[in-house]
């Protein structure tokens, strides 16, 4: 219920104004050496929406490992960490006890559990993603020493695909105390053809599971994705050769995966999150979620491929 | 691999030019009298894209169960079940077993297993959705108890909503020997709040595998989904309040879904699917996938409807 | 529920007097041939408990193959097989449709579901064992390519483990029409260190688990077993030496597993089974359950030890 | 791999001289009011190897918790907890690091993982069981609410169940220098009718793996267990009876279990322990592991229990 992955799997825990928000991730190989600073530069990214690792707060979150490691080289076994939450101040929320905020989960979490945790969004909270950042972290060293490299970037804001105009439509928004949503595309580079499960657990089938775990995310599609449905065949076929003994194909119009199994081209695939909710805010990051949410899309997505990985 | 659910867990099997095509049921509730009419039903809709039953062939696909009943009625043990494939000519395919066919499967099997059963498709052929039909059928009678609802339509094809100008399309389409995308809505009426979990099993991120599991299926949103990536937080807000004891809100942008779990509102949901890759057949079904998609929307949906329940 | 192992994954499904039994195997490995004649005699021995494949009865139980081979070659998708019910006759069994017979499982399957197939033992019958002995021989052609075997034998009978006696035994109780319980002894050779997992998924936990889903399983034990309660650690240790860089163990009280892990010594563990609960039959098998039963631990061994090395 | 339950899911990490053991309880009801008090008392059991509250030592270990609970009431969110390592001294077991101490997983641990922790054990050590007696604490409450109680009791010490016998063998050993194997015998009392799966997943079967998770465990049985394998039908068969509308059972040879689900009798089983393999200690609890190990049979009875009443 709140695990990811078959293999290299990932179990998180904590509320938003709790103790701690960690995780634990199973099933990592043994014998990898974890770069603590590129954990570090990937936790700066979610919380400044930074692409630039020299923009990392002083104050950023620390994380604490408590098993799995000697020297920093994984053992085999788990590895458990937490970040706590040390500014939590739980009576700036007091006043939310017995509201139910429009589109947040406050609702649903008490229909579904007859409690929840009041303070901040409680588990609902983008700051469950902390774990999943730590742990897309370590699952990019995974890939890099495969030559996998995941990225991805701010595809339009408000509609918008023209930089200088998204820049303008979150400066109104922040002015007028008004959100705003926004698509972010997602490229694997390097992943060679034959990951995926042909039935149900197609890499494009967990790839949009583990986006959808993403709070805010409204839509996934990859490939040339919903335009497909308004193409005729006779447009959106990729064509396939054998040149020198290898595959080559004419277009990726499939995104890098056909039958739910990887080709080989790259996979692509675009995630549409809505406007945050709570509105009136004004300080940059209430804006939109974009620039701080592409590090968690590359971690879910890293998470996602590397288990593939381990089950081939 | 080839398994869906948790409780209600569906496992698949054969290819379309094999013996049988096949599922067992795993965990459905002991004591429903199954409706072989209605199965019959929902195969005739994925065999001819029909929505009446009036239209059912003769010919139509017979289902064999062997096990997991006793006069009809469900034991609490499997359910197995098999349709064989009797107009298998594999012999009509012998060209193909040298050949990789554009946005086909074939590639990636071979690249995933080193051999593929090469006769029409084989496991990725749409024949495998045939089982998602039958055990959707049952997770139907389950949800019907609960008055719980599942409908699917065509939202669109080759970009029109428009049934007029759909029906042209389709009609040049086949003029042309070409194919054609479209989009497919479906709604889950009844379902109550607090199903789905909140992290990585969020409703929307199973029902999103779910649908991503059927072939030619290129994009997935919910609620107002990539739309919502255009608006701004002062539009796309579902106001909440209480009427009389009861919840209600006044939009449902969200699609029937907050913080991964529902909230007593409908759960809408659009799903994009490419045009079909072989072109030049002519006939009807090789235009376009939609109408006959329907029901395997449906029928995903029910099965990931069910499995919520059973877990709760 | 009624699927055992993680990658070589084998779902059941059969009730003793319906159509058919069978299973699904997903994540056999591709290319592997797979051979009838052996599938053949594994099922002769659970339906004669002879070890010679000489004494297959005419009437052996066929297996229908459905899917997931091409040319009796594995394709890598499920492969799902039943063994119809040809001599079912329900009408013997009428009189049990009221009656709940001592030490069988028709209390508790009524007590379960609400519902439960009278004719024979349904589900709870011994004949469910079959496809896992199917499962099983294609599991042990998988691991004979690694050199590992596995191999089963009666260990005593009636607590006697000298034959002659155990067939003196065996024939009083026949005589008697009473039945007798017994316990057979199990090796895996061959199979390297390394395997098992270091807490929950100890490989003897998942040997244990696997040995009590065969059905009258009392006891199970490994290395020396229960006998070590009685040990003292001067007795009980295995010195460990390595001698021209290879690991030597002075014993093996172990059984061939530390700390929930192989460590390359043989796999020794014994499986007690009670005495059959329906007295008065008089016929060979139904005196004592463990010739027929040997083939069947050996089947459970196999899908265990596969299904480690799978995931290695 | 490192993860307990289906729905109830204990995940434990944590090597005995890292920084800290713990674990995650993911599946909890939500408003439990978990007893701290009760928790302490387990792990006293776990240290001192007393029945006794009253024993508790004062450097008891004490359980952090990081989420899941406000104001000490269950969230339905996971529950993550650690206890840390305070007395960690790995320079102690520098001698070790080049070693692999016979009947350890000292070898296993480094053949599988290619590393390990030396530092006393690692994850291998009996420390690991530590958040299992957290968990199952925790699950022994659920349990309560429904008037299920679970009791293991030691049965026998080096082959002996005399209480005074058992004293003077420890004492012998602890004089020697030696260790000594046992059996603890444990009860589920209170458990309906109807728990448990029919095939793979059979009450006993989970039970089993529960306990081959212990460390030095090396045998399981349940009801008359292999006493069984000496024993005629006409003399192990539960005779059934109904009087005055309930079932009733003549004896208890079945240990509450049949066909793999539970028949509302007492469920018994047996679990026996090997000798320490470290020797020449001499304090206390390095003689038999006996003691401490019964509140972790308790534990793991009572996580296998809950998980079982949760899935129906």
């Amino acid at each position: 219920m709140n695990s990811v992955g078959q293999i290299f799997r990932l179990t998180t825990f904590g509320e938003s104004h709790g103790v701690a928000i960690g995780g634990v991730i199973d099933g990592c190989p043994s014998g990898l050496k974890i770069d603590r600073q590129f954990i570090a530069e990937e936790l700066a990214r979610r919380a400044t929406g930074s692409t630039s690792s020299a923009s990392q707060r002083k104050e950023a979150d620390e994380v604490d490992f408590f098993s799995g490691l000697l020297d920093d080289v994984t053992l085999g076994t788990p590895i458990a960490f937490i970040v706590r939450n040390t500014d939590a101040r739980p009576e700036d929320y007091t006043s939310l006890k017995n509201t139910f905020r429009p589109s947040h989960a406050d609702y649903t979490y008490q229909a579904k559990y007859g409690i929840r945790d009041w303070r901040g969004g409680g588990r609902a909270s983008a700051r469950a993603t902390l774990p999943v950042v730590v742990a897309g972290a370590i699952a990019k060293q995974i890939l890099s020493q495969r030559s996998i490299v995941i990225h991805a970037e701010v595809r339009c804001i408000g509609g918008e695909t023209d930089p200088v105009t998204m820049e303008r439509i979150l400066q109104q928004c922040r002015k007028d105390g008004d959100t705003i949503g926004g698509i972010a595309r997602c490229c694997i580079h390097g992943l060679p053809a034959g990951h995926g499960e042909p039935m149900f657990d197609k890499f494009q089938a967990c790839l949009a599971k583990a986006m959808f775990s993403i709070p805010a995310v409204k839509g996934f599609e990859y490939g040339d994705g919903f335009a497909m449905a308004a193409m005729k065949g006779s447009e959106a076929n990729d064509e396939i050769r054998f040149e020198n003994g290898s595959v080559k194909f004419s277009s990726n119009h499939s995104g890098g995966i056909q039958g739910g199994i990887t080709n080989g081209e790259e996979v692509v695939f675009n995630v549409a999150f809505k406007p945050i909710p709570t509105l009136g805010k004004g300080d940059r990051h209430d804006v939109c979620v974009l620039p701080r949410a592409l590090v968690i899309v590359e971690a879910m997505a890293a998470l996602t491929t590397v288990d593939s990985l381990l089950i081939l």
